[in-house]
């Protein structure tokens, strides 16, 4: 992006990065876009859909590229990858692409690798929680399933969100569940236990639990549970507003710019050790 | 039961209430026999389990049938069934036999059918949850239910116990629901909702949701959520000791001593209307 | 209204009811607004707050009362006490007056009896919390605080809400506290435990405490607890979307147009009996 | 202590430590004996009350300072001070006094600092709860308080107990809120909010809130809360059983025994860093 481009762009300046949003005319591309409105930090230079859209007020996705400093995306994983690797095409072109932030879930292995791929030649924030207090969860959950013995302690993760969300559990429950995986060394994959209903049987030792509500217009509640004989400790976290993870997003691009390339998360924007 | 019997009974008179404990040796069994420890208008002149156990201070069930007013049985749906068949035909020969407090769960279609035939000729109090809190909840959740329109308020049914819980959800959960479906005019059947988990869709209209957390000694939670676009209401009952249950079947006991025969429950006791 | 007038409003028509909107520069007046914003059945044909302010797009208080069917207050005691009077004096004199919605707390004994006199000549729907989910618990709470002995079951009453709000407990929670005070047959005033803190000895048999948490964007939240010596019964609300009120008292503004004069609450338009 | 005196003790052995327990007739007293019944790890040698009584079954403090390894004092501080300080000149003497567990609650400046001299001669471990949960909780608060901008999150400590507690809040509670203090690196005395009632203004920025239900049997329910513009992070503890301190003190007794003199907490018990 030449420096004539930053001078169109309408408020943009030397203090400020310009933006594109990806997934414009979804549900988090309207958020992102009310979010931004009037900042002067970061500004909106480009907006696109998905290819053949033709909208007024929308770019096709090469030129929002070529337009922005950092592009945000909450779309889906193919159109995530497609957009990593035309990044770091154009990063290996003129050393000019723009960085990432990436909040789309559900990306397979190979979706991972090649995201990883793309950010060995541009920065890219990937998370599957844009919010300050989920982040600050996953590290206090960690630590408490590494401190507690899992002999004594079972961990549960419950989550509540709105009749609308296809997916169960939510993709945070998911993330937190690793966390607790991660603090007792053990794979999630070998203690998950989901779905749980009819004849179960005893708890299964070092199980690590979901449990999921639907309703309403729930915005999102977490909850992770250790739970022992006589004591029960609970870590949670509850969104109170739907612009919460746009705000993170926004947070993350404005940290990203002038990042070497790299794949990095949330807890790398907000400054936590892992 | 003789004026004799009964004044052989220690602390016995004609205020207080007989009681046989069936089950004698397992969880509940020992619960009840701490909870009528020294009280004086229920006593214990029989305790009883399964047949060819020759324990220290076990009668055989027959009788423990002919020394007690009331027989409380926290057992096994065969063993509950057997026992009100037993207590029918006492009653048939000589007028004679005690009441029953039921508190198995689980019971089939075929086994409710003969505890019913067994309550033409007895009164058999039967209730999955035997607490003041917990029926009190179920009138509170039908009449919300009746109230707040399906179209608009998701109801979700959340209960949580210890590890050593076999089956999910509860029996008191299904309890719930099935006061929840009673106050909508639908068949729990039809609209339950169990195991959510996976790709599973946005959440279906009319559905009644259950959500399951097993850990530690958790004694007993339960939360019937109806949740709306813009507000959540919950209704929720937490056991914080394990005599809850063996005193509320006391005073059902003691409720239930001079009814005539029929088949009663938990509401009855209290007095709340169906 | 006349006709004539009914045919100037944009959008009105004979199935819609006009609205006038009082303190619409304030926050409540605003979500209102973006509330009708769009409606067909409630269109709002005249804006004003508070006297002396000229800003574009506001009438003064008496154009609106003329030219409105419905003026909805979320003010101060003060403004709705000379609105209420100012509607009865227009309602004396032509039996045209509009109908009244105030949403504003904090009244007192001399300010409350004024707007009864006032709901003697025109319909004033007046309540403390306008939500479905708020009313509904009311009636529940009164229900179980009657049922469940004060000797056996403490009442208190939790409110979380978010940095800005000044006063404590929250008018919802008095109101809460004061449908557990009817269910048991004794005077709030002479029950109600705020502010506990220190040295403050047992708790006293029969008290109804409040406890109240402050802090972010907590929209409001709402438990009564009936706490027995092992059991917990817990009735809760949460708010969460900052429109729900402002929907409530639209739907109270459809439900008023053309009642006789009359002091109603969210109890009536609900349809609960109280 | 002698080997003698060791193998009079009924059931000691070399991996035994040996328990004399003070105010054994108090509620946390019979809670302690009912722990160690039946263990072999820590076997009680002596129990004691205060001065004067004389009941079967008690020795004095001096035969019991003599007669035990360790002694668990749950009294009141000035029975604390009295029996630090006796056990101080006992190890004076003879360097062979016992080490202390001392979980009273409430002490005076001029109290703590003779405990903390008393700790210069012998091994104190000197906590307000003995629970692992809640000493783990407080090393999480810590960080999060530490972590999240106090300008953003408000800090809320919310805690609910049974009818029979005199004091609010309770003093988990004030721990809790002194975690977060250190963590802001604050003093507690500046920025304590207690017992908000009536026309309160808008919450002061910084401070850290309280709130207190009291109600039946409530064991104990503690949570942190950090509430932000648009969500909520609420790290939480419930005792589930009262043995749960006794349970922590033996722990701790079996942690103390062979320490050099020092005045330790749980978090050392429990191996946190502070």
């Amino acid at each position: 992006m030449s420096q004539n481009d930053l001078a169109a762009a309408p408020g943009a300046s030397e203090g400020t990065v310009t933006i594109a949003l990806a997934g414009a005319l979804g549900r988090m591309g309207q958020a992102l876009a009310r979010t931004l409105d009037g900042r002067t930090d970061a500004v909106v230079v480009a907006r696109f859909d998905r290819p053949g859209g033709l909208v007024e007020g929308l770019v096709d996705r090469d030129a929002a590229l070529a337009a922005a400093e950092v592009v945000i995306d909450f779309t889906v994983p193919e159109a995530s990858v497609a957009l990593a690797e035309a990044a770091a095409a154009l990063a290996d072109k003129d050393g000019g692409g723009p960085a990432l932030i990436i909040g789309s879930t559900g990306f397979s292995d190979e979706q991972n690798a090649r995201i990883a791929a793309a950010a060995t030649r541009l920065a890219i924030v990937k998370s599957g929680n844009y919010s300050l207090g989920v982040n600050m969860l996953m590290g206090l959950v960690r630590q408490a399933a590494a401190a507690l013995p899992a002999a004594d302690w079972d961990v549960e993760v419950y989550e509540a969100h709105h009749r609308r969300k296809i997916d169960a559990p939510s993709g945070t429950a998911l993330m937190l569940a690793q966390a607790a995986a991660d603090g007792r060394g053990v794979g999630l994959g070998q203690v998950a236990d989901r779905g749980r209903d009819g004849m179960t049987g005893p708890r299964k030792a070092g199980a690590i639990g979901f449990s999921v509500v639907r309703g309403g217009g729930i915005i999102g509640e977490h909850s992770v549970i250790f739970a022992g004989e006589e004591e029960v400790l609970t870590l949670s976290h509850s969104a109170t507003d739907r612009g919460l993870f746009a705000r993170g997003a926004v947070a993350a691009a404005l940290w990203v710019k002038g990042r070497p390339p790299g794949l990095y998360d949330m807890q790398d924007v907000l400054g936590f050790e892992n």
